[in-house]
C-alpha cells in the first residue's frame, strides 16, 4: 500500500505544481497518471508547440513547461504510479482514502485532489476484426516504453505528428519501422516530416502509402498484418502494430465515484478550496467546474494553491498557518536540500 | 484625457500580467502607478532576490519576471501613467469612470482594476524640520529620475539596500555621492557591500559613518545639510539630500472611494470575477480580500484572468465568448506583430 498525504489523480501541469504547494506545506504527494509520461496535454497532445499564456513566459514549448515543473518540484519527491488508471475509490472511517488503479495498485491518503484534465486519453482504434485480442500482444496503441521495441518489427499506421515522430525515435530502436496511412501527405511539424523523408532515403524508415491495414493474423502474438490498397491486399511479417490515430478524452471511471457531475467536469462548490462534494476530495485544473471556470492552465495553478491551503487546514485541524513568502524562507525539499535568496550581511565599510 | 477599455490602478505583477489576458479579448489597457517603474513590490522591495514559487520558474529573480512579464504584455501596448498616484474615482452616468492622479492626470475607462498591492509605498521621513519645505527641493525620497542628479553634489542617508545599491548607481551620475548612515555597519547584499567598500578606496562614493542628519539649510533648495556624530555637529554641503529608510505601503486615498474594506483590502463578493460593491470597479492581486485569499503572485496572476473575461461580458453584453487556446489561435498584438505556433504542413514523403 502506498502511502501518502494528498493522492492526486493527473500529473498534468495542475497535478505536478500541486505537488509544490503542498511540499512548502510540509505534505507529501503521490500521483497516479494512465499515461506513461508526466505533463497531461502537454506531454501527450501538444509537447512541441508554444504557449504564450503562461505568466512570466511570453513564449513556452508545452514540453519545456513541463520539465521545468518536474525540476520546481524534484525537491518534494513526489511519488508516480504511472501508466495505471485510478478506477475505485473508499472512504474509510477515519476520512483518509484509498484508490486503486486498474493493475489493483493501492493508495492510501489523507485527501485526494483530481488533476484529471479532461479525463483519461482514449484511443481511436481502428475497426479490425480481432484487434482486441491482441492487445498486449503486439498491438500498442501508445508507446509506453520504447524499450519494448527493441530490435523488433514494428508497423505504425497513421499521418499526423504521433506517428511520425514515433517512426523517427524509433527507427533508432526498433530492428525495422515501417510506416503505413492510407493518403500520401502526412500532417505535421515539418521538421518532423523533413525528417521522416531523409530516414527513409537512408532506407531506416520503410513507408508504405496509400494503404490500410485491414486485417492482424498471429497465433498468440501479432506476426503478420495485412495492408490493402485499391482492393489489392499484402501480408506484411511484423512483431508489432502501433497504430496512432489520435486521442478522445474520457473522465471514465471517476464519473461513477458519486460526485457531482456538470458537462462531463465535476463541480466544486465554491472557489474557496475547490473541494467537491464529497468531503476530503477535491477537483483542480480542467477537470473542474465552477462559475466563471476557464480552462486554463494558469487557472489551475491558482486552484492546486488553494487546494493545498484546505488540505493543510484538514490535517492540521486548529492550527494556524502563516503564509511565508519562498523568497523570505527559502524552500527545505524533503530531499534534505534548501533554496534561498542570498542572505543580507552586516558589514562595515572602512 | 487618456481614453482606454480598463484602467489598471497598479503596475505590480497583477496588473501587467492583466494587461496580456486583457489583449487577448481585444481589450485596451492603461496602468497608472505611483513609482516611477513598472513592477510592484518586486521592482521596489526585492528586484534582485529569487522568487521559487512562479509555477514554471523553478527560480527567478523578481526583477526578471518583471522583465518578462513588460515583454509579454509589449504587444499590446499598454499606456503608462508612471509617478502618480490615482485620487479620486468619479462613475459617469453611462457606467464609464473617470479617474484622477495627484497631478491631475485624467483617465477615462470603460472598467477599473485596482491591482494596488499593499497600497502605494510611503517613504519613512526623517523626523527634521522644515522637511517637507525642501520636498521637491532638493529632498527626495525616491529616485524617480536619476538624471535630476546629473552633475550635481548629492548625499544619501540609509544604512540597506536601496541606499547601498543607489550611492552605487549615481556614483556614476552625479559629482559627488556620501553616503551617510548613524551606524558602521551596513545590512545589505554582500556584493552591494563590496562594491561600495571599493567606490569608497576609488574615491568615488564618500562614506561618512556613524552620523546623522540633523538640520536642511538653504533658501529656496537644499544647498547644507547639517551632520551630527556624539554632539559634534558639522555643516555639509550639497545640492540634494536623499533619505532611504525603507517604504511603508498605505492604501490611501482609495480607502475613500465608496469600497468595502476589510483588513486595510477590498472586499471582493465572491471569486467569479473579483467585481467590488461597485459595479465596474474590479480588485485584484495583493489588493483584494475574499474567503481563502492568499497574497501571492500566481493568485493575483489567476484573479487578473477572470477579471478581463468579466469586463469583456460588460463591455459586450450577450455576446459569447469562446475561450481560445494561445497555442491554437496564436496571439494577435495592437502592434500589429502576431506571434504563433508553427503550422503544421501537410505533406507527401516521396
Ligand atoms: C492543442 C492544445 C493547446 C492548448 N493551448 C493552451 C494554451 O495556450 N494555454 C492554456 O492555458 N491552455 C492550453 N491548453 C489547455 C491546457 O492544456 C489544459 O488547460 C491543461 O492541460 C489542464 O491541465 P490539467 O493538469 O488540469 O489536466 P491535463 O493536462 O488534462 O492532465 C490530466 C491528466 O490526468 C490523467 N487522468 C485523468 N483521469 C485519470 C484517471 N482516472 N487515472 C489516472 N490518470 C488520469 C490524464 O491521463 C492526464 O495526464 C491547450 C490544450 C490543447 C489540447
Ligand atoms: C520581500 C518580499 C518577498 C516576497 N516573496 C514572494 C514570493 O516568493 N512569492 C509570492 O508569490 N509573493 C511574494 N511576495 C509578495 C508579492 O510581492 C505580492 O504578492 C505581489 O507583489 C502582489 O502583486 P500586485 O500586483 O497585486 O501588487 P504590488 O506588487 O504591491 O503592486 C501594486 C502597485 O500598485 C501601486 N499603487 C497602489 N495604490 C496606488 C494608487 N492609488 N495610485 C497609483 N498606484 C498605486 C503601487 O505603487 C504598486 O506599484 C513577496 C513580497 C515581499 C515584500
Amino acid at each position: 500500500m502506498i502511502e501518502t498525504d494528498i493522492l492526486i489523480i493527473g500529473a498534468g501541469p495542475t497535478g505536478l505544481f500541486a505537488v509544490f504547494e503542498a511540499g512548502l506545506l510540509q505534505l507529501k504527494c503521490h500521483i497516479i497518471d494512465a499515461l506513461p509520461q508526466p505533463g497531461g496535454q502537454l506531454a501527450e497532445l501538444y509537447p512541441k508547440k508554444p504557449i504564450f499564456d503562461i505568466p512570466g513566459y511570453p513564449s513556452v514549448l508545452a514540453g519545456e513547461l513541463v520539465d521545468n515543473l518536474m525540476e520546481q518540484i524534484k525537491q518534494f519527491q513526489p511519488g508516480f504510479t504511472l501508466a495505471e488508471t485510478a478506477e475505485t475509490i473508499d472512504k474509510l472511517e477515519d476520512g483518509t482514502f484509498i484508490v486503486t488503479t486498474n493493475k489493483g495498485t493501492k493508495h492510501h491518503a489523507k485527501a485526494v485532489a483530481i488533476a484529471g484534465g479532461l479525463g483519461t486519453f482514449e484511443p481511436r482504434k481502428p475497426a479490425l476484426e480481432n484487434i482486441s485480442f491482441y492487445e498486449e500482444k503486439g498491438v500498442e496503441y501508445f508507446v509506453k516504453d520504447p524499450e519494448l521495441f527493441r530490435d523488433k518489427r514494428i508497423v505504425i499506421a497513421g499521418g499526423g505528428d504521433s506517428a511520425l515522430d514515433w517512426s523517427i525515435f524509433l527507427s533508432n530502436v526498433a530492428s525495422e519501422v515501417t510506416l503505413v496511412h492510407r493518403r500520401n501527405e502526412f500532417r505535421g511539424a515539418l521538421d518532423s516530416v523533413e525528417k521522416v523523408q531523409e530516414l527513409k532515403k537512408l532506407g531506416k524508415i520503410n513507408l508504405i502509402t496509400p494503404a490500410e491495414v485491414v486485417a492482424i493474423h498471429g497465433k498468440n502474438h501479432v506476426e503478420s498484418i495485412v495492408l490493402e490498397n485499391e482492393g489489392i491486399q499484402q501480408v506484411f511479417e511484423t512483431d508489432y502494430f502501433i497504430p496512432l490515430f489520435g486521442l478522445t478524452p474520457k473522465l471514465g471511471a471517476i464519473a461513477n465515484w458519486g460526485l457531482e457531475i456538470e458537462k462531463n467536469a465535476i463541480k466544486v462548490n465554491n472557489a474557496l478550496d475547490y473541494q467537491t462534494n464529497i468531503d476530503g476530495i477535491y477537483a483542480i485544473g480542467d477537470v473542474n467546474i465552477y462559475p466563471g471556470k476557464l480552462k486554463l492552465i494558469l487557472c489551475g495553478f491558482h486552484e492546486a494553491t488553494l487546494m493545498c491551503q484546505s488540505v493543510y487546514n484538514r490535517i492540521n485541524p486548529g492550527k494556524k498557518y502563516v503564509l511565508k513568502y519562498t523568497t523570505v524562507s527559502g524552500v527545505d525539499g524533503f530531499d534534505g536540500t534548501r533554496k534561498e535568496a542570498e542572505k543580507a550581511v552586516v558589514k562595515a565599510i572602512e
